[in-house]
């Protein structure tokens, strides 16, 4: 297992600038590559891994042995730990993403224009991606598919807590690359923990088409803030489930114990439960022993308290937090429009919810709420590539510019106009 | 006639974020504006502005008359001065604009997933855009109407060369808003020629959703450096036309001839010629003669200096350089894959052209150069918003992220996920 490389990395500036200048060749190369071939790599991959488990685990163990020392507790040591299952499923995933239709060279749309040109816009990769991201390695294997699969080379920059799983993967995936004669540039790995190195390619647009952070909320504002090329930003998921006078109670109840508990780390899971005035009597009291069974702690407002015995108070800035754990914010709320203007201002548009009968509550939260995702009777659970038919995202944007929600294999495209005359000039 | 403001307005900060301020408070209430309202809108400020075409004019001559003050020199002066056939052509398009569709509320993909959610990706307007611009006040009213049409509130920030002609012209736009009860806020005007102002609105990424700046280089980059939210950029045009071995000459005699003279000041002009060397001894010294007499001044390689008699040396300079004038760079080139190099080395992904008659040779041009329009046998003159079937556009991009290529109504515009389920949950 190779030691942590930084000492012959005396020049970083220059090293990031052979990484980039790589991946630019690379990316130019991958753009004219056939799905045939991408997906023959992804097989490769797959069935590669399934192969080299052993040197694979070994390198986590390594990763593993490091983390107390980089102070990780046991869920983000477990975050961090591969398993053959785990590997397994990694295999699997890859092998799902070569399932899935090749972006590029789609026709998106077109048509013959009055002077008889033929206008098509068509689908083209960005370039190149440089991808940020914390510790699980399982990302590095995804992300790298997803990137290649869409014609982009990637930049990877991983955890220094998964370095050495991190790089065993992506020896594997490069030496795949080389063997089904795909630019071996188009993945590469930042084979340094040094953060100064970030710094310099975040200084480099000319290369990198597009930089996506995953992680905590400072890298991310740290990355938007230095980055000089776009940003595809992964915020808060601070979700909401908005329950209507007219709701079905048990859907409202169901809806909100999935939202908050059937995966509370995870970004579209529910932060907190609005609930109108005129059934908060009759659902609130339910609801809250459901919830507490479940083993969610709940803060809510003096309404709320008055309902749900031993609620504890909740502030303003209980409103404001991603818990991202059992916990849930409750407010009755005198109508449905008091309810949007709580989401719009305590909200992070990422996904929110409305459980109702009446098709004009439906119609007036859907367009009131400017969100990545509005559900209508469903879990905010369900804003995830896989389930909104995307098939692997990278992550999930809450921007709105370029790509919103999951980031897939089309989110990571451009286009051009392709225009074809018979000597057409303009008069 | 209104002196310039800045006395009034001694804390630009201040004044800055009411703006912005406002801008977000109109643009949420725009999002919910119907297609109609709009059009109406719209097409009163065409009525308005050709009943009101002495008091615009009145204005203009204000900023005609400062304009030597500011160095302006005829051809400057020329594209500053508004006539009543230049208010009529405004009003035109402003009726042109009400025509197209609404882009709003747009459906563009959809269908049921297994879970039986039906999921649709319905258009949503981006939010506040900040149009920044140079000297054409006509610019003032086709972005106001642009941005209004998709949704989207815009601060306009036009050049001070046009002060007293834009503000005229924004407050006609803005009566108008008043006068069909849109929200006034929805179209602002910098009421400052202060340059410090233009950076504390691009400090505020949580108002303004992009910044769209208009005009030269120098512009474009400090904004883009400077900006914290999403840029569209519109830099250099350096078009391509490459005359292929199997060209049909006179055809690309007339191609090249119309890229490069018929509106040469423009983004979408020829700046350089590149021919194979097959058909160069043919077609240059015939070509050359046109362009010539044309009054265009060749700046061309060795092999082509051979071939046009009195030809001046083109420098490495020449190739990197949007003239925006009567001048071309020649280049004869061995082989279409030189062609494709060059624009690669030299191009600005702006808009190349090819001129063939031969299939494979099309294929690989458009397939090989990446390009924001890639032209087959039509002049780069059609890479335009009205020419490519999306009507009036705010620019052209030359960028790959969010809109590449003619800035219209849909490029202005984001999307969310609306998810209609009946009690799903995720297992």
């Amino acid at each position: 297992m190779s030691a942590v490389l930084e000492p012959a990395m005396a020049d970083l500036a220059a090293y990031a600038s052979r990484v980039g200048e790589r991946a630019a060749v690379a990316a130019r190369d991958l753009a004219g590559i056939s799905g045939e071939r991408k997906n023959a790599w992804l097989n490769a991959c797959a069935a590669r891994l399934r192969g080299e488990q052993a040197g694979i685990l070994a390198a986590n163990r390594a990763d593993i042995e490091r983390a107390p020392a980089f102070g990780l507790n046991s869920a983000e040591i477990d975050r961090l730990t591969l398993t053959p299952a785990g590997l397994e499923k990694i295999s699997k995933s890859l092998a799902e993403i070569a399932l899935l239709a090749d972006p590029v060279g789609e026709i998106i749309d077109g048509g013959v224009r009055p002077s008889g040109l033929s206008v098509r816009r068509v689908r083209v990769p960005l370039g190149v991606v440089f991808f940020i991201y914390e510790s699980r390695p399982n990302v590095t294997v995804d992300a790298a598919a997803i990137c290649v699969k869409s014609g982009n080379a990637v930049i990877l920059r991983g955890g220094k807590e998964a370095f050495h799983s991190n790089l065993a993967l992506y020896r594997l995936l490069r030496d795949c690359l080389e063997e089904q004669r795909l630019p071996a540039d188009a993945v590469q790995f930042v084979e340094t923990t040094d953060r100064a190195v970030v710094g310099h390619f975040l200084a480099m647009p000319e290369r990198i088409a597009v930089t996506i952070p995953r992680g905590g909320k400072s890298l991310i504002e740290r990355v938007a803030a230095e980055a000089r090329m776009p940003v595809i930003k992964h915020y808060d998921g601070i979700c909401h489930v908005y329950v209507d006078q007219s709701a079905d109670l048990a859907m409202a109840r169901e809806i909100i114990v999935n939202s908050k508990c059937q995966r509370p780390g995870v970004c579209n899971a529910a932060e907190c439960l609005l609930v109108h005035e005129r059934i908060a009597p009759q659902f609130l009291p339910e609801a809250g022993n459901v919830l507490e069974r479940a083993g969610v702690e709940l803060r809510g407002c003096q309404r709320t308290c008055e309902l749900i015995s031993g609620c504890r108070r909740a502030s303003e800035q209980d409103y404001r937090t991603e818990y991202l754990d059992l916990i849930l914010s409750v407010r009755v709320v005198d109508s449905l429009e008091q309810a949007v203007e709580h989401i719009q201002e305590h909200g992070s548009g990422h996904t929110d919810a409305i459980v109702t009968s009446d098709l004009e509550s439906a119609r007036r939260f859907v367009n009131l709420v400017d969100s990545a995702a509005v559900m209508v009777n469903a879990s905010t659970r369900f804003h995830d590539g896989g389930e909104l038919g995307l098939g692997a995202e990278i992550g999930i944007s809450t921007d709105k510019f370029h790509a919103r929600g999951p980031c897939g294999l089309r989110e990571l495209t451009s286009y051009k106009y392709v225009v074809e005359g018979n000597g057409q000039i303009r008069g």
